[in-house]
């Protein structure tokens, strides 16, 4: 403290005369540490480091300082790997940011299957919010609350503080926006069915983890207790998995490490009644990866007597016992006793997104769709990424008139091949479909398609076509259309392509870098999201994982865990976490995992 | 599970023919190699360690094998300091041993100040008590339940699974005892203040220490939501102590820390707003302490910005503020508003113990009391210990007509220096007040004493006494007489005491060992409980610890923080717990504590 003393003075003398501290802006050169004096001092206290100096505006959101009036109010709903990925990448400092989200941290996802079993301790895997955005220079505010209402005609948002408080304090808070992103992901899906949101445990956040753990310990306690029947015995140690997706898979393998590694030592005389059961609606599990992948994981859970039951679909779920469909062979129902179900099928549209999706026009649509900039169809100033949206890719087909009539720039009702290779870029740009199809015909050009199409081997110089010929030469290219798989990748790499936008946005609008408006005039003013899938992993247990890389690169074993355990220390937020993560590794190494039931 | 196919073919020819196991038990030098293969039988599997083998009878406690129905039955109710304790100290194999506790873990409770901000984290402190008894080569059963009712009549105990679990499932067990251990601990005394239950966080059990964690940050996020008063802030950040014993001055400083080093660098904008209460009913904070504490620790309390009122007694406790009445000066009562109150003002029996108590008599006590060797008083085979309960000493006066007979052997109606000399040693034993009350007048022997109340300085051959005198002469000894305090040193050291005289069982039923019995024929087997006491800890924050040593050895400062540290790093009860509560350490020192809200 005693060092801050030439500080606090500073503050005492600006805090004395106000206008000292105007007339001082002036001196632009020195703009940003005076700031910092003159908002420290609007702290209390000189303790506070520079680094957090900008983050401290006044609370009462209306009476912002005259600086921050000007600046673009920016809402952020969501602390997932979408909306953290977008406070990390942005630089832009004329923005005045509110993040909002129930959970005051960010916690990395992949790790929660490994969270379940203890291989991993929650806490190693979330970084505060505040953390992650102390480190920025930027006017970003977080406040700890849910929204539950989004009023995109007034450009407000409607948020809920689910503390715990009395009824004293204000609950409701109601923010403005001038921008505002959606990160608020999903939920688990349950189809409705009878009895799962009820009965089952779900995998999406920590707090599901951490249940889960207990829950394990608890069904283990309760076997071992005396005068249960052999019957009831294995009842309790049933562990039933619901989705043979990724989530399911690693947590089932990591749920029969955890026995077999650590819980039959110490409760060694239930060992015979444990069992897993893996229920997969399709015909196998992993359907996404190689099927090389599938084999494998599918032979393994074999060895390690996991019981995989593929083509059965859960039509119920009591307190007691689960009931499944066979999808083929008429369907027969079976039902069996259960200790623990976890539900692991998908995910599912929050309430306030369908809400939101309702008011603007898309109330028929399952999920919120946005164009290939992020932007929600039918509102301009609001973006959503992550789970909680899908890109709506345009179809060729749909602007194929549009696209025809800006690429025959002399109006002759025919392209020629020089006409065409100057909106060539700008077409594959904006429909990267086509460049897709091209890739999977193996044609370098989009007059090769055409070419081809016309069925004659003209030299290029002669190739010219009318509407009706591009229509037909383009006519299966949007059958390359996929939709975005619902990973924390994708989430990722959303929020830092919207994180650059934002940051470029006014250098974008004077020189716009997207490629043509085929509707409209000029140029887009960024280049549309453009996805790159790094592969994936499946974590199968017993330290073999399998990866597809891209380029359908296969590999499967221990040295593939390896690669795991490299790339996603490497991957998290923080190196406190990746400090702790790896300790977290080493400690199960050495001590195993713990049984403690908290 | 190749290698123990031996185990497994020995194992089915047992299965097979059980009058082969019987037959084979008569070779006793084999008995517990073979009583290993037996039971590993019974659990069905060969995968089981040799280790864990004795530990797997059936779970039917009635069936148990013909071995075991020889065996005494010990069950230990309580998993804390004196119950782990007990059982890691038991070493006898003649015992079959159940463990019975709603907690399946040992938590070392020292440290939970430290969990309460994240300096450690929860599952560091604790250790399945699985995972200690399963070191042991001993019958010990553990079952995860919680003791309703003691009935000492018929040598059972009712228990009820605090699992979840659906009805079917029997959930109240019944368990017959030949010796009980009572190590249930205590609950935390309200002294029926209205409002502390409700409105109060204790710091006794680790959910404690979590739920604290969470509502401090949970005030930070309040506290930092828009639109708030600044009285309604500091409503929010004001965070109320009631007790100022070792816990919750330890919590205090604990808390300033946490606030001081890492919150408000994350929350600058409240950091005004933040205020510690300390309330402490005496004239003093740590008043178990030297003066010299009291006085440092008061003096960096008042440094730190820490509010101590003492002479405060709460009064009550609504969901909004806390009332005080000044002890003195006219009691005046006054009300504050407060965050959060975290009451630490002493332990209370538990309700099945007050129960206990009045089925054995001892209904008109406030705690359980037992002998000197632990036994409660009213039952000769149940044994308590911890801070469920006291050691009521048996005082000098009530015994003094016993003492004069059995040491005038020649029933003389005097007793010379020769019959005093020689029972000296038992009286001092069994009498510890005795040794205490010559230490402190600084007298070397029973004879001094006497001679001093004789007022003459005749040889001490001559010394020759007769009842009166000898009443005389001990009239203030039993002043001396104090009441244990309720600690972890206590606690353990009972819990070893214990289990070594349930070692050496046996051996002292045909050798006793311990003092006369003054009342009665022989000696008593054991000798009794004596606490050896190794000093108190009292951290007092920013890296300064005071410690109080015996010899009335007083330590204060940051050299004592690092003994502190070597001390309960040394004391954790596994080398698992050490490596992680040292990283904890080590992560906090390099990384500061979480903030995220889980």
């Amino acid at each position: 403290m005693q060092k801050m003393t030439v500080v606090q003075r500073f503050s005492r003398t600006f805090r004395e005369n106000p206008s000292l501290a105007k007339m001082l802006i002036v001196f632009t050169v020195r703009y940003s540490l005076l700031c910092g004096f003159y908002r420290r001092e609007c702290s209390g206290g000189g303790l506070v480091a520079y680094s957090e100096a900008k983050s401290d505006s006044g609370v009462n959101i209306v009476n912002s300082t005259e600086a921050e009036g000007k600046k673009k109010r920016v809402v952020v709903l969501g602390t997932g790997w979408a909306g953290t990925s977008f406070l990390k990448n942005l630089k832009n400092s004329s923005y005045d940011v509110q993040v909002i989200s129930p959970r005051n941290f960010f916690a990395f996802t992949p790790l929660l299957p490994s969270v379940t079993c203890g291989t991993v301790e929650p806490r190693s895997i979330v970084e505060p919010i505040r953390n992650i955005v102390k480190k920025k220079n930027l006017d970003i505010h977080y406040w700890e609350a849910e929204c539950f209402k989004i009023d995109a005609e007034n450009k407000k948002v409607y948020c809920r503080s689910n503390l715990a408080g009395d009824s004293n304090e204000k609950e409701e808070i109601i923010v403005d926006y001038d921008y505002l992103v959606v990160a608020m992901g999903a939920r688990s899906n349950t189809f409705n069915i009878p009895g799962v949101a009820e009965n089952c445990h779900f995998l999406k956040e920590i707090e599901d983890a951490q249940k889960i753990r207990r829950t394990i310990v608890d069904c283990f306690e309760r076997a071992s207790l005396p005068n249960l029947s052999d019957e009831e015995r294995k009842k309790i140690l049933h562990f039933v998995v619901v989705g043979g997706g990724p989530t399911g898979v690693e947590f089932a393998a990591e749920l029969h490490d955890y026995v077999n590694e650590d819980l039959i030592k110490l409760y060694p005389k239930v060992k015979e009644a444990v069992k897993i059961t893996l229920l997969e609606a399709t015909d196998h599990i992993l359907n996404m990866f190689d099927k090389r992948i599938t084999a494998f994981a599918e032979e393994k859970f074999k060895r390690d007597g996991i019981d995989v039951k593929t083509g059965a679909m859960v039509v119920k779920v009591s307190d007691k016992d689960i009931s499944t469909k066979e999808v083929k062979n008429g369907g027969a129902v079976s039902t069996m006793p259960y200790g623990m179900v976890v539900w692991s099928t998908g995910i599912g549209t929050r309430p306030v997104i369908m809400d939101f999706m309702k008011h603007i026009g898309q109330g028929n649509r399952r999920v919120l769709a946005t164009d290939e900039w992020l932007r929600v169809e039918g509102s301009d100033s609001i973006y959503a990424l992550g789970d909680c949206a899908t890109i709506n890719q345009r179809r060729v087909m749909e602007d194929i008139w549009a696209i025809f009539r800006k690429a025959d720039k002399d109006n002759s009702g025919t392209l020629t091949v020089k006409e065409f290779q100057e909106v060539l870029n700008d077409i594959c740009e904006r429909y990267p479909q086509v460049g897709l199809y091209l890739k999977n015909r193996q044609m370098s050009s989009l007059v090769d398609l055409l070419k081809d199409s016309r069925g004659d081997a003209v030299k290029e110089s002669s190739v010219e076509v009318n509407l009706e010929e591009l229509k037909s030469a383009l006519s299966q290219v949007d059958s390359q259309m996929k939709n975005l798989p619902a990973t924390a990748q994708v989430a990722a790499q959303q929020g830092s392509y919207l994180a650059d936008c934002f940051n470029r946005m006014e250098e974008c609008e004077k020189n716009p870098e997207g490629p043509l408006r085929f509707r409209g005039e000029g140029r887009h003013r960024f280049h549309p999201f453009r996805y790159r899938h790094f592969g994936q992993f499946a974590p199968l247990g017993g330290e073999q994982t399998a990866a597809q890389l891209p380029g359908d690169w296969v590999s499967i074993g221990h040295s593939t865990q390896w690669l795991w355990y490299s790339v996603y220390a490497s991957k998290l937020v923080s190196w406190r976490t990746r400090a702790l993560v790896i300790s977290d590794w080493g400690r199960r190494f050495i001590f195993g995992r713990d049984s403690s039931g908290i």
